[in-house]
């Protein structure tokens, strides 16, 4: 590209505009501003503070800036069920026709009657022969389109909104923060990385090659003499409680400097997270509000629950170890982005 | 930052020397000063001008542009033996005062007697209880310390050089072209990925999240109450051969627009890549000058070898597919960085 005398005048006016004004990037104010004041929101203003201006003596150089969060219960809504739970259970659905002995084999049988006391009994055994059977059989595209197919249209219970818009605008704030402050943010979740990777770019602003996760065993084969990854239905890697810090180290190949989930299947991203040297965040979200969303414990005394328990256990370790419990109730004006 | 009056004279000024000439990018003149004119150069900046530029039909947007390249034969010299096996070999030395058994068991007695025609011998099933045992047994970081300290002192025989002092300028260009022109450069090698990931950014500009490796299990330990990742003597993924298409989509989520390899364990990295639509560019490195470097094939009538064998069937596929075969006695002017 040559640059013109044209160029030239347009830069030069657009200099002079800049040279009286702060720049746009400084001029927004608050970063952060669905964040009640308090120690939350103080924290990550502190962390950022400390890891990226150039005097501070924890200065981070931008290559090593990595943050990695959990997706279900800390970046959106998981209660009554995971979503990749309920995708899982709209594919028995659209699966049923091809399986008449579903009607009466379990766990099919509970999901093909909408059975809904037997589904939440569902042991861990249940869910892995339901994803295995819903999950493979198809090449990696055609998997992803279903997800993109059930994810752009399906609603979810209780406010009838698309699941992609049950995000918490409070943690896209962070997110968004991090990366003017280039950070590069990490989905990091026991789900299913395929399925996040539909979806990702588009409501975290995450790229599939962040999206750390679990994934099934793929099998390189051919259909009509081009390549596919068939899905097969074999767990490969389970991204869930120490296979997240196995899961870093694996994808990232570096240690985070913030990690932010909501259960102890978050605790060794966290641990792994703060053993480093230097300022490290560690924050976990606590759904303490029933009213906006949803209240779940057991810590704090909140009703005890099977989806993403946030146990007494894990509370312990948090205020031991330093790591910030953020109170959706007290530290979030605002749930989700359409909240007024 | 604040744009002041003087920052405004410097831009103007800047901007009025840019403005005569063209910018300093431009003015570089040739990116792959080392390669000679012919297909093989013409190949590439054929590629990047395709993907590039704006106005190209098969213009490709900066957050889809990945390059992949092989290590082993392709980025770096892997005769008489790979780097890593001799790493390997290394530490068998290293460990055998604490393994008397060692003195009177195979495969390690061939090592510590140093006998070559038994070292070349070994089966795929004798270098995998060797990677094992010399692998294993220690924290990730440990591990990753004893690899920079012998790959930053060991040398390679015949050229008495640092084993990353022989890694081929030609293709140190490629890839920093590729990244001037805003393509990231993934490694995806049939080697360890955690040790690739040690001299990775220093010796090729490609940080450790950027490495596609090979991988043994790791498990989430503890000691001094610090989290540690300990290695394991299991494999957990291959990365070769259909590995590497695999590892692209788990490691990556996006198909490359580039690929670079040297063996039949790339070929299905080279399908995948130009199996996606518009421009795609495969390239296989040929080992043909045994003067400058090392002559095997055995395809194009070239000495068999056991050590990154280029098949007569890799052959006629490239061929066939219309994938680039390099001629490093033709194409490159240049071995390594040291030659005149």
């Amino acid at each position: 590209m040559k640059i013109s005398r044209r160029d030239l005048i347009k830069v030069s006016a657009a200099t002079a505009v800049l040279g009286t004004f702060s720049p746009a990037s400084e001029a927004v104010g608050d970063p952060l501003p669905s964040w009640n004041d308090g120690t939350s929101k103080k924290a990550v203003l502190e962390f950022v503070r400390a890891t990226t201006e150039k005097s501070s003596p924890k200065y981070v150089e931008p290559k090593d800036r990595i943050a990695t969060f959990d997706q279900d219960g800390t970046l959106w809504t998981e209660h009554p069920l995971y979503s990749q739970a309920m995708f899982a259970l709209h594919r028995v659905g659209e699966m049923a026709p091809k399986h008449p002995e579903w009607k009466t084999t379990e766990p099919f049988k509970s999901v093909l009657t909408g059975d809904r006391e037997g589904i939440s009994k569902f042991s861990e055994n249940d869910w892995m022969e339901i994803v295995a059977v819903t999950h493979s059989g198809m090449g990696t595209e055609d998997f992803q389109a279903l997800v993109k197919q059930w994810i752009t249209t399906a609603k979810a219970p209780r406010f009838d909104r698309l699941y992609t818009e049950l995000v918490f605008q409070p943690m896209l704030e962070v997110m968004k923060y991090l990366r003017e402050k280039d950070f590069r943010t990490f989905i990091v979740t026991g789900g299913g990385q395929e399925f996040a990777r539909v979806y990702g770019e588009r409501v975290y602003g995450v790229p599939p090659e962040q999206v750390v996760g679990s994934s099934i065993v793929t099998k390189y084969d051919y259909v009509n003499g081009k390549p596919v990854l068939m899905r097969e239905p074999k767990p490969f890697f389970i991204d869930d409680g120490p296979g997240k810090a196995i899961g870093i180290n694996m994808f990232i190949g570096k240690r985070p400097y913030a990690a932010f989930g909501n259960t102890a299947g978050d605790q060794q991203m966290l641990e792994w997270t703060q053993a480093g040297d230097g300022a490290r965040l560690m924050m976990l979200v606590l759904h303490d509000d029933g009213q906006r969303e949803y209240a779940y414990g057991p810590a704090k005394g909140l009703p005890d629950t099977q989806v993403g328990t946030f146990s007494k256990a894990l509370l312990t370790q948090a205020n031991k170890s330093g790591w910030v419990v953020i109170s959706m109730k007290d530290d979030w004006k605002r749930i989700y982005p359409f909240d007024k």
